[in-house]
């Protein structure tokens, strides 16, 4: 069978699958899991084996030492993948919650119900934890789930799936419920992002270019994880103590992922007494420090900061610092540079910090808290699938409830419409 | 100025319009709505005059009766476009809403509240009304609108905007909350569907070729209304009245309109008794039966149905009748030819009518009721802004609150990421 008519049967099959899922009792799905993460456990062996072959394939191409690293599975992390699956299972199931319900005059009664998407197709790069993760979310939401994992990890993700369909089979659930595409031919990504017929909906998980490449060929809805260019602002009536250790956390806790700061702003009348200590703090952790011509006045020795810096998501141990006139040019400068991902005001000032966060137009607004907090664990959604930096259907990070649609129940009793 | 400046140059000032109107009071919002009434009113030669001159072009190159007919104004439907936009003011702001507010065990509190959409594009064909009521929606819910009307509509829509712009101004919103594009050349439609960067969403309002066409060419997310192919199912249970009832109003009562049934399904058991006295009902009200080899067991002298009159939306006083073996039989075929919008079942059996809720996978599912509830204005929306077949975002009818998104303001006293 040649490669489209494989990735369209998939698709197909997904999309039956799906069918069945959307009625699947909780109950039968938490059992799915459980006999998934057994599973993973018992054939640790041969995930073993079938994962070194990757790593040795993956040595010979040349992959980094990073890379080989998220490659490389072990005991450890074979039980960690487990122990994701029946993490999933206590999680509330998000099918079936009712949104509203009202009564119209004529007697209708319409309710919101949430229900499974339907068919998801995850694209992702390296680890192959992803696979477990993606297909327990995506079930328990009531999905059927295809993935597409990166060539590196193609025995890997193959092994994995096939513990899970196995699983999935015991617990007499359609195998089909999750997928993974075995082709390393980039084109069967290209015919699964036509099968708008099919699946509803298309999750990437990788870095911008992944998620550049992967909008501009699909004809199914995409929902993306762009850049996160945070910054936090701290206000003239800011509690210092309070700003010192927010945006260190900020900054440095993790600096490497998308809700780390990038970009510092502080109130020129608080700026000579908050960036001496501050800069001194983060130099001491090994941030480099970028400023613009009023900071370096503040603290002479600090590299100046180019147009450039400002709009630079570095990931990395850099910071780049501005010193604002007013909480106006703060939240224009924020609105204009930031990703609209996660931003924060460290303030006392009630107007001011209410101002913020109803202005700032991102996804997630923080008053006096670490922008690190953008994250659905941290949200309490127990899991997270994906942070969205799209405006429609799911914004910010994505739990359970974001890999469900809904649909109007309308009880009558004979009514028409005039 | 060429043509793609132009465009983008909208779409950039709508980019900043929305920034203000985000925080833009409710008070202030219908301040603008009434004055763009009033105004509408008083400017109603203006209007008149400019759409003479449309309706003359149009009968020029040919339009039909019909289309001529859409397209002229007429003092009553001036009236009615002003009485649209003050029934919008009488409808609750979405924006503002708390969706949900929790605590997290350190002390955060996440709020998820309900924010404009930001810049939306409304892609219309024809009545020009479409040009005030799409306006009207967006700016209630905070949105700046960009409309690109039909060029047979071009001297009335210039006209109309005309006039709200001025109210906007006005009332102090920016004129630039409410832009039209003023080129008849189809280029300009392209422009815009890849202003991703200012564009949150696009809302095609027409037939299946321009939402087809649009779709194909947009960058920006897409809010798709495709066909409406509804069903009815009556059980084995049903109640004969109400089920008489309920499809000839789902079939007879706007045959044109998405929500209309085009197939009816029939439990054998119920058929030889319901069939009979229905289609000469139907016949009477001047609808073509066309029925599958059962139906024309009962019912002799009606057409045969065809595989394509199953797939077919007449939008017509067409209706292609089944007789199933069951509930499970009519289930497959709803979710197999349907095109998820509307769909019922008429029965008095509660384990059946739960199941056909449960498993139809459709926007709007309905027991006992007419499929031609399905609409903005019936489910209580106040207005109706589309019908969505989409999946992601907005499923079903489309009111204000679908126009919006939300962010989460989370409010901390320090609180750093361990």
């Amino acid at each position: 069978m040649d490669l489209e008519h494989m990735v369209v049967d998939m698709c197909q099959a997904a999309k039956t699958a799906a069918r069945g899922l959307a009625t699947t009792s909780s109950q039968a799905k938490n059992e799915a899991l459980l006999k998934s993460a057994a599973a993973l456990r018992r054939e640790s062996q041969i995930l073993l084996a079938a994962n070194a072959q990757d790593v040795e394939s993956g040595r010979g191409n040349g992959l980094s030492a990073a890379m080989l690293d998220r490659l490389t599975l072990t005991e450890e992390r074979i039980e960690d993948m487990a122990k994701g699956l029946e993490i999933i299972v206590d999680l509330p199931d998000p099918v079936g919650e009712t949104v509203a319900m009202w009564r119209r005059p004529n007697g209708l009664e319409i309710g919101q119900v949430r229900v499974p998407l339907g068919v998801v197709g995850i694209i992702y790069e390296s680890r192959p934890n992803v696979t477990a993760d993606a297909a327990g979310l995506g079930l328990k939401a009531g999905n059927a789930v295809i993935l597409k994992g990166g060539s590196e990890a193609f025995r890997t993700n193959g092994a994995i799936v096939d513990v899970l369909t196995a699983a999935l089979g015991e617990a007499g659930l359609p195998p089909a419920a999750v997928q993974l595409v075995r082709s390393t031919d980039r084109k069967s990504v290209g015919v699964l992002l036509q099968q708008d017929r099919f699946v509803d909906v298309i999750i990437p998980r990788g870095g911008e270019e992944l998620i550049r490449a992967v909008t501009e060929q699909s004809s199914i809805p995409v929902i993306q994880h762009f850049s996160g260019l945070c910054h936090t602002y701290v206000d003239a009536a800011a509690d210092l103590d309070k700003a010192m250790r927010i945006t260190l956390n900020a900054k440095t806790q993790r600096p490497w992922v998308c809700n780390a700061m990038e970009n510092l702003l502080v109130h020129q009348e608080i700026a000579s007494r908050f960036l001496p200590p501050f800069v001194e703090t983060l130099e001491q952790a090994g941030v480099e420090v970028r400023g613009c011509e009023r900071t370096r006045h503040i603290v002479p020795h600090v590299t100046a900061a180019t147009e450039a810096d400002w709009q630079t998501e570095y990931l990395d141990l850099i910071l780049s610092i501005k010193v604002v006139d007013s909480l106006d040019e703060a939240i224009g400068f924020i609105n204009d540079n930031g990703s609209g991902l996660a931003d924060a005001i460290v303030s006392e000032d009630y107007t001011n910090t209410r101002r913020f966060l109803q202005e700032i137009d991102s996804a997630t607004v923080y008053a006096n808290a670490s922008t690190r907090f953008t994250d659905g664990y941290e949200f309490g959604f127990g899991a997270e699938i994906g942070i969205s930096t799209n405006r429609l259907h799911a914004r910010g990070p994505m739990g359970l409830r974001e890999l469900t649609t809904y649909k109007y129940l309308i009880y009558g009793d004979g009514q028409v419409r005039e």
